[in-house]
This record gives C-alpha cells, structure tokens and sequence, in this order.
C-alpha cells in the first residue's frame, strides 16, 4: 500500500517489489535520519527549497555555499576518474535544447509517458501502474469524498485490478498517457495566435480545437531534454571522427535533465529538475557482457571508495520484466536510504537500439569501421558495425543525497562540565568536503587574528577550499565545523605567536596535535590524498 | 546599417552607436578570424552545432571532448578566484526553475520583451530598436518581396523613423512586445484540456479566446530563468544567516540561462541557451561607487590574466541613456570581436532595486542588521538597511569564444623540405589549455608505445589531463597538439629506452630539450603555474 511513495520514474518499467522497501538488516538506518539531514542541509547551508520567500516550488532545490562545494567536488571526482583517468573516455556537454527529432528517434515522444488515473471520490491525481492492486471485482469500502469524516461507501474493483491510492475508492477515470517531457516555444514565433485565428473561423468541437492548437504549436515546440545520453548518441560521430577514436571508448557528460514527475518526493531523491552523470561507451557486438560486468563492478567501486558504510550500497540485476525497451540487461546500483533499497545509478546493455534508431531517422551512417578486423560474416578483412552501448547513468544529486546520508552521524560524549551531549558529525570523505580546513584564531584579539589570516592565505595560494572563521568560541566552532564535515581544523593561539607551531585537529577522532604552522598545508594535502 | 549584426540583448537599453562597431586601432583582427575559428572548433572537438545529424538546431552548440575541457577550465579558474580565493564570497547553485512570482517581482514578466515587428515586404521579423533608422517622411527606394531582381519600389518613412533592415521597406506591421522568456507548464495537467472546453462552449472571438488560453495556462506556467542573478537575490537571506555572512560579502554562481532570443548570432556570442558567471556583491549604501570601482578593474584583470593580447579588451561606462532600469552606473568589459568591440562581461551598480522588489513582493524582509554601526538617520547604534548590489555578470561561453579568438595564431616556417607552410597555433594559457601535455611515442614500436603508456600513468596519477597520442607520424601529432592548445609534447624515443630521457616540446616557441623522464611531470606542474 505504500507503493506509491517509492515509486520510480517512468520509462523503464522498474519492479517495486516489497521487498524494495525493508531497511537492509544489520545498516544503521533511523527513521528520522532523513528529516535530521534535510534541517541540516538548510541550517548550514547544503540545501535550500527553490524560492523558499514565495512559499518555495515543489520539488525544486537550490544548493547553497556548501551544497555547492559538496555537488562540485563529487561531479569534479567522477569526471576525473571517467575522463581524465582514462584514455578511452573523452567528454561532451551538450545543449539542453536539442533537435525535435531526437525524441522522435528515442522513442520519448511517442513513449516517455506515465499512465494518469483521477479518482472520481477524493479527485486525486495518481499513476496507474504505482497504484495499490486488488482482484477485479473485490468488494471495496471508502469514505465519501476521501474524507476521514465522509459517508462509508462500497464499492467493487474494476477490470483494471486498482483503486486510488489515497482513498481506496474504485471508481476511477479513464487512463491517459502523460508525457513527461517539458515542451516549450523557441523564436520569435506565438504559436497560438495562429490557432486562434482558425478556431474562431473554424466552428470547431474540442477534438478539432486540440488538433489545430497541436499543429500551431508543433512547428515552434523544442523540448528540455528527459536524459542526458541521447545528445551523445547524436554526437558520436563528431566526437569519433574530430578525435579519432577506436573502440572501445566512451562519451561522459554531466548535465541537467528534466522530468515533469506526476510524483515528486524524498527531498532531491526525485525532483523534476536533476543532474545525470552518464556514460555511454561503445563496444564492438557481442563484448557487451564483459562491459557491462565491467562497468557494475568499476562504478559499484567508485560510490563505495568515498563512503563510510559500503554495506549500505549493492548491484542488483535487473529482472527481465524490469528492462526497459532499449536494454537487453541491466544492474542497479542500490543504496540502503531510510525507506529501503531505492536505485543511485543503473548500468544497462542497451545494444546499438539509439544508435540504430537515430542512423534510420537522420540517413547518417552511425557506424565504426574496424580496419584491423574482419567482418565476421562474409571473413573479408574491415568490419563496419553499429556499436552496442554500456551505459553507466548516475544521479548526482541523488548521489549527493546519498553521501549526506552516509556521512550523518551522531556521537554520544561529555561537555566541558561532563554533562551528555551529542557531537553530530558528518563524516564526509576528505575530497568530497565542502572545506577542507578552517583556520581559527583562538580568541579575537591579541593579534591572534591577523597571524590566523596570514595562514589562510597561504591555503588559498595552494588551491585548498580553507575558510577563516573568528565568530564565536572555539568549542562552538568546533562544533561548527564537525557539522558540516571539515575534516581539519587548524587553531591559532598564544603559542602559535611564540614558537609558531599551531594545533591540527581531526574532525573524525576530535584528537589534536601540535605542528609547525609551516607545515599545516602539507598536513591537509596529505589528509585529501587518503 | 549593419547594426543588426552588432545588435545586443534586451532589458537593458543598450547604446548601439557606429563606434562600437569600428575596429579597434592596432589591434590583430582578420575579416576570417571568426570562420577560422569555427573550423578548427568543430574539426578538432570543441564546438559542434546541436543535433547536427538532424540538419542542426539553430544557435544551440554542444561543447566536444577540447570544448568542455576549455569551458570547464574557464570556469574553474573563475570559481577558485571569487569564491575559494576570498573568505568574503560564496557560492550558489540554483534550480533553473524558480517560482513564478519571483519574474513578476524582477519585471522580468511584464518588461522582458523586445520590440518585434513584421516587414509587410519582405516578410521578414525584426527588433525594432536594432532598425536602421531615417527620418520619418524620408523617401526610401527598395525592392519589391526584398528580392534583387524585384520591381523597384518608392516609400516613406514613417513616423516610427526606422525601415526593415533586410530590405529597407518602410512598410511595417504595428511594434508588439515579444517576451524573451522560455515559458512551459510544470505539474500533471495540461492546462489546454480546460481551456478548451470553455472555448467550445463560449462562442468566443479571438480576444476572449486568447485570455481564456492564457488564464488555463496561468497556474501551471513557469519559466526558464532568463539570468541566474534573480536566485542569488532570492536567497540572499538563507545564504547569510546559514553561513552568518557580513556586509560586504558576495554570492557567487555559474549556472545556464535561457533567453528566445529574436536574433541569434555570431557562433556561440548570441545564442537562446548560455552560461553565465555571476557575482552578486552586498554593500552597504553609500559604499557602491568605490565597489564598483574595485569589481570592474578586478574583472579587468582577470579576463588579461589568461589573454595574450590584452589590448583588445577594455572597460567602458555606460552612458546614462543605456542604464537599465535597476542600475545607477554600469561598465562594460568589451572585447574586440572581429565584428568590432562588443559586451563580454557588464559590472553594473543595482542599487537595491532587487532585493528592495523581493522583499515587496515575498513580505520577507531582506536586510542587513549591522550591531556594530550606528544608524546614520536616528544616531542610534545599530544599522538595518537593504544592501545595495555590485554586479560582475559576466558570459561564460562568450569567454570561451574569446579566449579562443584570442589564442588563435598563424605562424609563417618552412617545412621539412623548406617550403612555406604555416603553423596553426592555438595559444590558449595553460591553465586553459584542454590537454596539458601530449605524450606521444616517436614511432609504434620497438617498446616505445608501452614506455610512453607508463609515463601517462604517472601524469594521470598527478591529476593532470595529459593524452597518449600514437597515431600518425611525429610531425603531424606536433601539427595537431599546436592547433588545440596543448602546451607541452613529450616524446618518448629510442634514446628513453638507454638513458631515461624524454624530449619536451615548447607549443609556443617550439623549442625542444631533452629533460629525465622522472622530471617530466613536474616540468609541467611548474608550466601551469605561470
């Protein structure tokens, strides 16, 4: 019955299994772990809502000071290790706005839709394959209205086998196809007062007014793109060609995408504007399932290397009734989020489907041709071929989500007067930390500040995200700066003046040391490099 | 007449005088520079247009595997100078989409728009206030549907005082105003459905038609965001209180915009989808003069940092008559395009109209409460006021056309045999520079290829993106490494094998030295730090 809360996105038909929801046995997870990192996120910094003065917009998110740092430097890591890393990978950062076409080809026009369903009782809104499932024609009790308060009605099951998800009431209206897309106007053009003029001439009943507000509009519609790879798929051979490359190889890109989601939900888990970072690499035909096993394994390694609790992550395939249309397999990586199993990043074998599709729609010959090969069909020496694709599709900021969950942390401990407290750390990977080291003057005066500064300086000048910060006591930045995961914190006090040696101080053990301040920069390099 | 070529962007009124057009004496400027340019981006993987297989979407370009290297480098650069390098700005990343109050707040909603107007002759659509202009009732000759072998046709200028610019009619439809904002609908309606069915019930002429279109459309509207400036404002108190930010301090961001431009232009200069770098500086009043003083040579600087000739940018004051609406002062950092000076970056005093609009039309007060200050009104200690903003807004992918204008070199030499050829040299700063260094084995064999690979290994571990190049003889792997920037080849040869030396190779001067393999990857290092 709680299906409709951890639902997924359309396109590719997903099972949601119960057992998709069960906390994984053995994780920490807590029920308010995810409302404990949501006000975190907005009391620091992370993460404000979108507009949050007009009452903020639904599912929008903005990532402020520190959110912004922490989004960098995951995408900044993932791009270094896919392209600058590797010699087969090269990079693209396409349009937004793409050729109308492009969806025609991919299917997205035509299918990029989710089943819509309005409840006839409580006028709720709802996807029909995320509705809760009963027989046809079992017997159904709701409130009038959807209303606590309302009159007990019966009801039967229908042929389709659901009822609404918030009222249970069976009597629901017809399914249509809602395409996820977000469709918009590009020139100097207004598509509608074309339409207008006809509809006014035009004695028209609704059917024919949809069709010439259709027609008006077509000409001038543009789409914000529903996935990064098709611009990929679209730019192969520009990118083969201007680089020379040989397969196998592969096009990264990060960008924006856009989903007009019926469901949005779980803070920035799903939100109707995200960010991909995809792989598509290309393979000759029939080395797909030695990438694809390839591929699982590098990026299930990857999201583990800057975690904590790498139990909370794991590559589950696909079952066959879980692949979407273009795939022929697929791995999951899951993470263990406070409501369950729920996906971070798929890897499919999607064979040379868009490839294919986008060579039939545009006439271009999407091809790679192997001089060194032989075509395996007729033996003679050059095999031209489409490539199959393995495609690794991240969520950044899904991924972001995920490594605050993993790094929010509660500790018990003592105060200065040995009184309880909890110390809340987020225990973020060095090179994902938003700053690196705070460099704190123990107290504001007695030129305590000014040597403080001189220090930072010095941080800045290597290129390390350091931050001065002389507000408040000492223990209260220390506080501060665990909360928001600065792994070192670098105090300068009356000693530093005699002998200048300063104190370092692990975010992590809360253990100090005392180094020479000369040597503080090289302390921290060393500390990002683990 | 050629204003229409050198037009700029709406909202602002901007000044376009036959000056700005003017090259800029002494400066390098080749009538071809820019088709050059546009060659080499797209033959070497910088620049390729959008969705080309499927003929190309008009102004919309998708950055190659060189392209996002460069992007991402400018940007990096800008980042780590406004915000990691000042303890005195922050950063955001903001949702594209934004409520739709915060445009009416901003004016963007009912001033956004260009003049467009219809030429009844030609058929052409044009910015009214990028017209050529003629004193009203001055005769005008032109040819009849702006053909060439049309028939020859007298007219009148009319009181407007401005013709067609295609065909220099002055027989015009009525000026209507085009709202440059891209507008789509958000939430599972289709807001249409209602809309029609009030439509075939109403009896309705075009006017009632269109209002009751537009009121359907009304709830579910929103927009793309038109500037990135609009958020930072938006959450200028989240971002001050979360990080307890003090007067002066700036909010920085980098982030896409989006405008339905009338007139796209000039490669990547104009285009519908774009990336801006923008700070938002808070000041307190009365402090704005000397702040804008400070920001527009501090941006000055900046963008001469990474030029090889620094001549062709400059700092211009906007006149009073081309102030927009919100600024009290503005300068403009030109560059000197091949089509003469034009906008790269503008620096503008916005007083506090934004926040002062935002704290209208939200009811959240946005001001700053100095304890520290005495207000200047009562003589009270305390000061509340609504900061005023300096502005550094600067176009990212405009840079990158700047940057790669200004890089692009024709070198007279002599090849092999002592001909003439020339040397096509893109002298990108290396810290710009896509590839760092090339590693190039001298020939594919002979146990070069597999020392060559070691060495790469040691540049990828550095974190510099270095490339393993062995295609093609030494000569043409040079030729090519030149033309996309690549400041240092270093060749792997027969000689590396006895002695453990490797040739490094100077992209500017072309001069050769033979360093220890085991010192190649700091030479580098050291040439990106200049």
């Amino acid at each position: 019955m709680l299906l409709i809360s951890a639902s997924n996105s359309g396109f590719s038909v997903r099972k949601a299994s119960g057992e998709r929801l069960n906390n994984p046995s053995g994780a920490k997870v807590s029920e308010d772990l995810l409302n404990k990192v949501v006000s975190l996120a907005k009391r620091r910094g992370f993460i404000f809502q979108s507009s949050e003065i007009y009452g903020g917009l639904k599912s929008a998110y903005d990532y402020g000071p520190l959110g912004v740092e922490l989004k960098r430097n995951i995408s900044n890591c993932w791009w270094e290790s896919m392209v600058h890393a590797r010699e087969d990978v090269v990079g693209l950062d396409a349009a937004i706005f793409m050729h109308p076409r492009v969806w025609k080809a991919s299917g997205h026009l035509a299918e990029f839709s989710d089943p819509l369903v309005d409840c006839l009782n409580c006028g709720g809104r709802f996807r029909a394959d995320k509705a809760p499932t009963l027989p046809p024609e079992s017997p159904v009790t709701f409130r009038a209205g959807g209303k606590s308060d309302g009159d007990e009605l019966q009801g039967t099951v229908s042929d389709r086998g659901y009822i609404c998800p918030l009222c249970n009431c069976p009597n629901l209206s017809a399914e249509r196809q809602f395409n996820l897309m977000f469709r918009t106007s590009i020139g100097p053009v207004d598509p509608l007062d074309k339409a207008i003029k006809k509809i006014v001439h035009g004695r028209m009943n609704a059917k024919e007014i949809r069709k010439t507000v259709e027609e008006a509009l077509q000409p001038s519609a543009i789409y914000l793109r529903p996935e990064t790879a098709q611009a990929i798929f679209v730019q192969y051979q520009n990118v083969q060609q201007s680089l020379g490359m040989k397969i196998p190889f592969g096009i990264a890109q990060i960008g924006k995408a856009f989903r007009n989601e019926i469901i949005t939900e779980k803070f920035i888990f799903r939100t109707c504007e995200f960010e991909q970072m995809e792989l598509e690499f290309f393979v000759e035909p029939g080395t797909e399932g030695d990438w694809l096993d390839y591929w699982s394994k590098a990026r299930m390694q990857w999201w583990q290397t800057f975690a904590n609790s790498t139990e909370n992550f794991r590559l589950r395939p696909h079952e066959a009734d879980e692949l979407a249309h273009y795939a022929s397999a697929c791995y999951d990586i899951e993470y263990a989020y406070p409501w369950g199993w729920d996906e971070l990043e798929g890897i499919a074998s999607r064979t040379d489907y868009d490839l294919r599709k986008h060579s039939e729609e545009s006439g271009s010959k999407l091809h790679f041709f192997d001089q060194q090969k032989e075509d395996p069909e007729t033996g003679k020496p050059g095999y031209r071929y489409i490539p199959y694709v393995i495609e690794p599709s991240a969520g950044l900021t899904r991924g972001l989500l995920v490594y605050l969950l993993d790094a929010y942390t509660e500790e018990g401990g003592k105060d200065a007067d040995g009184n309880d407290k909890i110390r809340k750390v987020l225990k973020l990977h060095p090179r994902l930390a938003p700053i690196k080291a705070a460099i704190l003057p123990l107290v504001k005066k007695e030129g305590l500040p000014e040597r403080a500064e001189k220090l930072s300086l010095e941080f800045f000048q290597s290129g390390i995200n350091a931050r001065f910060d002389a507000q408040q006591s000492i223990g209260k930045r220390y506080a501060k700066h665990d909360e928001i995961g600065t792994p070192f914190c670098i105090t300068v006090d009356h000693q530093t003046l005699e002998d200048e040696t300063v104190t370092i101080r692990d975010r992590d053990s809360t253990e100090q040391q005392r180094i020479s301040a000369s040597q503080a920069v090289q302390f921290v390099l060393d500390g990002l490099k683990k």
